[in-house]
C-alpha cells in the first residue's frame, strides 16, 4: 500500500474544503485555538511512518483519554469495572443525564461522560497519586516523556464542571463514584486536559494493534490481546457518542474523537492513525477529521467491514 | 485454521450448558419450535464448509430478514434509503416507538422494527410483485430455489400485528410511509416469515465478505465492496438491537439475529456463519448462540478488532 | 354578581386584541372556519344567562367530546374504567405516544387521545348502537335533539388518522383495546366532530354542576355528586393537555378545550360558562378563550380557589 | 357543618386500618420516627378549631416548606419568578432529572425539588440572612416563635445531598441558579428540616383562605388573593408530584406533602387542615394522612369540586 501518495491525494482532494464546523468555546480555554490547524500521522504495524501538516503539534485531546484511561483501568481490575457501566452505545449526547436515571446510575458505556467519571473513580481507588500515575502511564505508552497536563485547560473545565457535577453526584446518589466529587472532577479534568500530538496519539493507541510475534519485539506494552478486541469494539460502537454508527459506516474503523478536534482511529491489523482539525460538526466531533478518515479507508479500501 | 477441530471443541465445552433463555411465543406460531435444536453452518471464504447439528433444518429466519432486505433495497435505490432511515444504534428495544416519535419518524436504524418497515415500504415502491421478486432475491443469493415463505408463521404474525401496526401508523403520520399499512405488513411479515437453514443463510450472507480477484468466480453475487462495508457496519453497530454493544464486545463481528434463535455473523475476509438455537435472552437474541460465537471467536483469535 | 356588566367590560377590554393564534388545519376541514368568530354563553345555577357574539353558532367540539363520553361511559360502568385509565396528568402533548409505551398501554387519563379512545372503546363494548346512542346521550343532556355529527369533519378525521390509529393499536397490542380499531376510530372521530354551539356546550355541563335541594329539578341529568367531584377533578389537573397548570394557575376553573377553538368551564357552585375563538395558541388551546375566561374569573373575583 | 361528629366518625372508620405504608428512610434522621404517630388540625376560617391525636407534635415537615418558600418569595418579586420555573404537573417523581435536561434547566413547578432549589436561589438573592429571615416569617405566618429548624434533620439531608446537588448542578449548568451549590443545599435543606406541628401548619396555611371583609382581622398576614388563588392553582395540580391527579380526584383540594407524613390541605372558603402519619405510599405521600382527607371531603360533601 502507498500510504504516502494516499494522504497526498486525500490532501490534495481537501484543499478547497469548505469547514461548516465551529470550534469548541463551552471550555474558553478550548476556543483559542486556531481553527485552521490540520495535523496527521500516520503509524504502520510494521514500523513505517507517514504525517501530514501540523502533526508533532500538541492540542487538548479530551475525551480521547477516556481510552487510555480505560485501559490503564482494565490492567489494575479486570472484571469488577464491568459491573459498574455497560458497554451499550448510549444513542444520546455525550453528557446526557436521561439515560442514567432510567438506568439506575449504571453508565451506557465508558467513552460516554458517565462512564468516564466512573472509570476516573475505579483508578483513583487503586492509585496513590491519580494525577501522577495517569500522567505516567500516557508517557509511557506514547513513549515522550514530556507529555504533560494544560493546566490552565484543566483548571477552565472545574470552573464550568457543573454539567459534570451533576452527573456524579447522581452516580454518587446511585453509589456508584465512591470518591469525593470534587477530587475526581479535578482528576477527570486533568485527563482531558492532556496535550498531545498526532504523532504522540498514534503512537499512543498502538497499544491496541494485534501484533504478529515477529513485531511483538517492538511495542511491549501493548494491551492483551482479549483485551484489545473489547476495547477496539467499544471505540467501534460508542466512540462518536450519537455519531458512532456514522463514523462506523461512513469510515468503518474503532476510533475515539475529542472536542479538542483530535481523532484517533486504527485497524488492529494495520495502523493507528491521528488526525487533528479543531472545527467540530454539531454531533461534536471534527467535521474534518471525519472527511479524511473516511477518504483514507476508502481510498485504500481497508477496514475492519 | 482447524476449523473442524475448534467447532469440535466448542461443542464438547458447551455439552452440559443451562440454557436459561426462553423460547419466542409472542407469535404462537414460533413457540411450537423444539427448544432443544441446535444447527451450525462455516462458510470459509476459500469455498471450504463446516458444520454442527441440524445445520440444514429450516426456521424461521425474522429479523435476520432485515439483512437481506436491506441489501435489495439498495440494489434499487442506492442514496436516497438514508434520507428515511438514520444509521445509528437505538439503544432501545426493537420495537420501541419513543425515539420515533421525539425524531418525527425518522427510525434510528433499518435493522429496528420500524427501519426494517421504511425499507420494505421502498421496496413495495420499487418491485411490481414485491412478495414474489423479494423471494426470488434470497433464492438467488442462497443458491437453493426451494427456500420458501412459511405462510402459517405470516398468518400468526398478521394476528399479532398490532405493535408493528402502530409504528407503521406513526412513520405514515410523519409522512416516511408511502404505501398502504396493511399491504405493507403483509410483506413485512413474509419476510419474517421466510424458512431457511443455518447452510442457507451462510451462503446468502456470503454475499457480504470481502472476496479477493481469484474468489470472484465464486461469488457473481456479491454486494459491492463499498455497499458490504456499510451494511457488515450496521450489523456490528445495530444488529442486536439494545444488545448490539454487548455482541461487539463478547464476539466481535458483524451479525444479525432473529427471534426464531438464528444468528449470522461474518468475518468480511474469511467466513460467513449461522447458529441456530431457539431459547432466547431476555434481549431477544439467542443465547447458546452468542456463546458458541464468543468460543468461535476466541478459539480462533480472529474477530475484526 | 352582575354578569352582564363583567362580560360587557371583558368584550371592551378585548376589542382590540391582537390574537397570535393560528386555527388548527392539521384536519382540513377543521381549517375552513372563520377566525374571527368570537361566541360566549354563561348559563347560572339559578338558571340566568348571558351570552355575547356568536354563542349560538355551531362549531366542532372535537376534544371537549371527551368529557360528555367519560360521563356517559360513567354512567355504564363506575368503577372498572379506572383499571383502564389512570387520573394523572400527562405533563406531554395530546397524541404522544411515549408515555403510553412506558405505562404499558394504559393512558395518563381520560383527556388525552390514548385515554379517550380507552373510553371509547368501554362504550362500544356497552353500546347497542355506539354513535346513535352517544349522540342521543348528547342531545338529551343538552336539551336540543336537533345536536349532530358533522359528518364532513369525522371523514376529514378518517383521511388523517395516522397518529390516533398508532395510539390504538399499540394499545391494542397492550390489550386495552377491545373492539376493531377501524371501528373504533370511526366512533371516536364522530365524537370529536360533534357541532354544537357556546349555548348548547354549557347547557350540557351544567350536569356536572352542584346543585342544591331547591334547584334539582331543574337539572335532572346531574351527575351524582361524587362522579361530577372527579370529573371536575381531572378537568382541571388535565383538561388543557400539558397547559393544564397554566390555565388552573391564570383561571382556575375545571375546563376543557378542543381544537375546534371551544373552551368550556365551570365552577360547581355557580356555572358552566363556553367560549369559541377559533385560533389556538402553541398547545393547541384557544388563545383568546383562555385569555376571556382568566378576565372572567379576575373581575368575578370567583375561581374554585 | 358539625366537624366534630365528623372528625370522630373517620377516627372510628379507620380504628382498624392496616397501614401498607412505610417511614421514609432515605435519610437516616427521618427513619427515627414512630410509625403509629397520628395528628390532625382542622382550622375553620371562622375560627373554629377542631383536632385528633397529636396535633400539636412536631415533625419534620419536608416538602411542605415548598409552599411557604414559594410564598415568600412571591412576597419580594412576583413577576420574575415565573420566568425561571413553570406552572405544569411534571407526571414524573419528585426528584427526577429528566425533564429537567429535556427542559433545558427550567423546573416544571416549584414544588417539584428542583422547582424548589430556583425558589430558594431566588431567596438567597433577595435575603441578608436567608436561614434566619425564612424561619422569621414562617414563625410569623404560624404565629408561634418557638418553631425552628431541626439542625440533625438538616445535616443528616446535607449528607445525602446527592440527587439534590445533582439537581442544582444541572441547573447551574443551563444557568438557572445563581449562588453557591453548597451555600443554596444548606439552606433548602434547613427548610425541608422546619420542625411543626399540625397546629401550626394549619395556623400557617390560614394565609392562602379567603377571608371575606369580617374575618379580615383575624388574618393580617394573608396572602393577596390573586395571589393566593395561584398557589392554591398549583397546589391542586402539582403538590403531590407524579400523584397529585389522583389528591385532587379523590380528596379534591389543594394541598401538599412532605416525607416527614405531613399532609396541608386547604379549601379557600372554608378551612384549612393539617394531618400527620408517617408511613408513606409507594409515591411518597403519606398513606393515611390521604384516606383521612379523602373521608373527611366525601363525608363533609365540600370541596373545590
Amino acid at each position: 500500500m502507498n500510504y504516502q501518495a494516499i494522504l497526498e491525494s486525500i490532501q490534495s482532494d481537501l484543499k478547497d474544503y469548505k469547514n461548516t464546523g465551529k470550534v469548541a468555546t463551552y471550555i474558553p480555554e478550548l476556543g483559542k485555538v486556531d481553527s485552521s490547524k490540520f495535523g496527521l500521522h500516520l503509524n504502520c504495524i510494521n514500523g513505517n511512518h507517514y504525517h501530514l501538516g501540523a502533526s508533532q503539534e500538541r492540542f487538548s485531546i479530551q475525551s480521547i483519554s477516556k481510552v487510555l484511561s480505560l485501559a490503564f483501568a482494565l490492567k489494575l481490575e479486570r472484571n469488577k469495572l464491568w459491573n459498574r457501566v455497560d458497554v451499550e452505545p448510549s444513542g444520546d449526547p455525550f453528557n446526557s443525564l436521561v439515560q442514567l436515571e432510567y438506568e439506575k446510575g449504571i453508565p451506557r458505556n465508558p467513552f460516554i461522560n458517565a462512564g468516564a467519571l466512573v472509570v476516573s473513580d475505579m483508578l483513583m481507588s487503586h492509585l496513590k497519586n491519580p494525577k501522577e500515575d495517569f500522567l505516567q502511564y500516557v508517557r509511557d505508552i506514547a513513549g515522550d516523556q514530556s507529555i504533560d497536563y494544560d493546566t490552565s485547560v484543566a483548571a477552565s473545565e472545574m470552573q464550568h464542571k457543573y454539567r459534570n457535577a451533576a452527573l456524579a453526584h447522581l452516580m454518587k446518589d446511585f453509589k456508584n463514584i465512591n470518591n469525593d466529587v470534587d477530587a475526581l472532577l479535578d482528576f477527570y479534568f486533568h485527563q482531558c486536559a492532556i496535550a498531545m500530538s498526532c504523532q504522540q496519539l498514534a503512537q499512543a493507541f498502538s497499544i491496541f494493534l494485534n501484533y504478529s510475534k515477529q513485531d511483538q519485539s517492538q511495542q511491549a506494552l501493548a494491551v492483551p490481546p482479549m483485551i484489545a478486541k473489547r476495547i477496539n469494539a467499544l471505540m467501534l460502537t460508542c466512540g462518536f457518542y450519537d455519531e458512532s454508527g456514522e463514523f462506523a459506516f461512513r469510515v468503518g474503523l474503532p476510533g475515539k474523537s475529542g472536542v479538542g478536534g483530535g481523532i484517533v482511529a486504527l485497524h488492529p491489523k494495520h495502523y493507528s492513525i491521528a488526525v487533528w482539525s479543531p472545527p467540530l460538526n454539531e454531533k461534536g466531533n471534527s467535521e474534518l477529521g471525519m472527511k479524511v478518515l473516511e477518504l483514507f479507508t476508502s481510498k485504500t479500501e481497508i477496514s475492519v467491514f
